[in-house]
């Protein structure tokens, strides 16, 4: 298991600031899912806020709308091939956990897992917006709880050692790009 | 000037799909303006649609409320500086075209200018949800129009060849992170 820290509620805007792609997990009702996600954004400071696009057509909107909680994971890169597939796959059809082999552990404040491996993860309960969720697939959620893998974020910041635990940025067709250099502007 | 092609509107969500920090310049009335935004994020394929959060106390969002219009610029490594300039300061205390030193082009479909130099731009047409401007601060937008310097993009995908001319992901303190390498997963 990844060694997780809490990333205090005012930083977590910060895990999602440089536009990583991020694995969407929920559960409702004994089920639970997993999903990719490149259409994410933080959306507020403090109580800390994000938006993500969850299509009608998943599992997880079903588990998401049921439940109103889910949980923004950022995944590494040595978890790519994992990040595509559960992108690809259905829930409807597979339990993505056992037929891709992807880790759960116990979030803290939510009913959804936190995916293991990844570099952090944000424990969100949606913020009833029935409108938008309908019209453009759009979810709001509040931050509950944040957590970061203290080798890749710590003191509020990214600091990506190890080529394999850099964070991801999905382009298509299976192709993504890793986070680059750090730089001062 | 840097060259633009025409991006077909379907394929305009891969501008924006691995989550780099834009400019969002706007226009209205013989003013115009121009501001960073990290959240930002497609919200559908075709009709492409962009999400954008445009925060109240911008002159960004007076003139793109007044005139319902925007333009999304994906800045290069190389405007860095400017980029955080822009972020950092307010167009209601200077003319950030002449103080900052920012070239504009006129746009095809829209009043807000195209920025010169950047990698991609995206016409938008703001899609009027007053309920979720009003309380987020969060503007949806068609896209109408987009464009890309063909060095950089091409045929449906990023090709990063120089390493001034990487799109770029905003973290914290004046600290981007360039876009890194292409892999598959």
């Amino acid at each position: 298991m990844t060694e997780r820290i809490a990333v205090p509620l005012p930083k977590a805007y910060l895990l999602l600031n440089h536009g990583p792609t991020v694995l969407v997990s929920s559960a409702h009702g004994g089920r639970r899912n997993v999903m990719a996600a490149a259409w994410n954004m933080a959306l507020d400071f403090d109580p800390p806020k994000v938006a993500v696009v969850i299509d009608k057509a998943t599992l997880t909107r079903e588990l998401v709308e049921a439940s109103g909680e889910f949980v923004l994971n950022v995944p590494a890169r040595q978890q790519a091939a994992m990040t595509l597939a559960v992108g690809t796959q259905s829930g409807r059809e597979i339990d993505k956990f056992s037929r891709v082999g992807v880790g759960a552990a116990a979030a803290s404040a939510v009913g959804a897992p936190l995916i293991e491996g990844c570099l952090a993860w944000l424990e969100c309960r949606v913020i009833a917006e029935p409108h938008i969720q309908q019209t453009y697939d759009l979810f709001l959620g509040e931050v509950v709880a944040a957590w970061a893998d203290p080798e890749a974020f710590a003191n509020g910041r990214w600091q990506f050692a190890d080529a394999a635990r850099r964070s991801i940025h999905y382009q298509a067709g299976g192709r993504f790009f890793a986070t680059g250099e750090a730089f001062d502007a």
